[in-house]
């Protein structure tokens, strides 16, 4: 099964043998989705870009775990929003692309392929 | 084939098309990924949580790009560090499992299954 | 000695003892903000609005550092950037006398006095 | 008088006269801060360190003003929350002079001195 619906399924349950429902509103979620944004942000702070592509692997496990938390809060978040996220993401890119068409955008930074 | 795999192929053309691999150091693309969790905020900074289970068409269509703005970066961002972002995720659930035992934490607000 | 100015002479200090000054250029200055931004996002990610109003000692105490942390990288960043941090402020507040009418927006959720 | 000081009282007053104090609860506050913490990111997401000290006056005032948001929602919040905001900044520092002795971390990164 394709991973996102699998941890879509497996978020559910693990949710509701706790009765966590309640506290799962989007509201709460966000907040709880940009708290481990941030998280994510500790682990880069104090690095160089160029020490940002040569993580040794206790930075990269930690890096992993926080991506992880991202990843774990955004399909809740969707799901008790209704947004299809594999489709949203697909739409997005397919706007990014007519936005920032690549002969005239090529070694430029945007302002961002996801703004 | 599954999305998460889809996406990052997709992503990953989509730099190289426009040069853009110079600026999507993982310091940077973290920051990128932040700034839309930011963005996420804004859409339920001044709703009630109950008013954020209960989304117009509108906010919905909204929050949708901003969690696929997040789900994007999150996928650079772990092709970038070499992390399997599915794998981190499933990883953590089974920690979390132990971690917060149903009988134990039943209707109890964690600190967070994703801490 | 005006807060925000002793502050700002604290800091720099402080940070001139220790020589970190390399590490605090203004992105890694922002991205530490976002971060406590974020710990501060974490003390009420599952506190109902109306127990966000009534903190025990402890949570206060709590958010109180979260607090400090953020005012002390919002310093040093604008010591850094070069930029009045208590002007800045005051016409932040002066525009937004102007952007939100008193007798227009009354009760009325705006997006926010500080957008 | 003191900045802060003088902040608060205006902020107090911009409030009431809107009737906002219905929306400035701690939880919406600290989601609000972390928004505006998210658009400092924008600015500063795709800069070298290096460009990030030299900035331009354009971006210096973009940058001063989402500082000044994130300002203003930091004092508001330390109001609502009886966070004596000067107080908690001075103890801050005080409490990170022992944690990071300046012999023993000299010319190394810390976690940061707002931890």
């Amino acid at each position: 099964m394709d991973q996102i619906e699998q941890l879509r399924r497996d978020l559910r349950a693990f949710a509701e043998e706790r009765d966590w429902g309640q506290f799962h509103t989007p509201k709460n979620l966000a907040m709880a989705l940009a708290a481990e944004a941030g998280e994510l942000l500790e682990q880069f702070q104090w690095l160089t870009p160029e020490q940002s592509t040569q993580l040794d692997d206790a930075r990269r496990a930690a890096v992993g775990d926080e991506l992880a938390d991202v990843l774990l809060y955004l399909v809740m978040l969707a799901d008790r929003t209704g947004v299809d996220l594999g489709r949203a993401a697909r739409e997005k890119i397919a706007r990014n692309a007519l936005r920032y068409p690549a002969d005239r955008v090529r070694g430029k930074a945007a302002r961002g392929e996801a703004d």
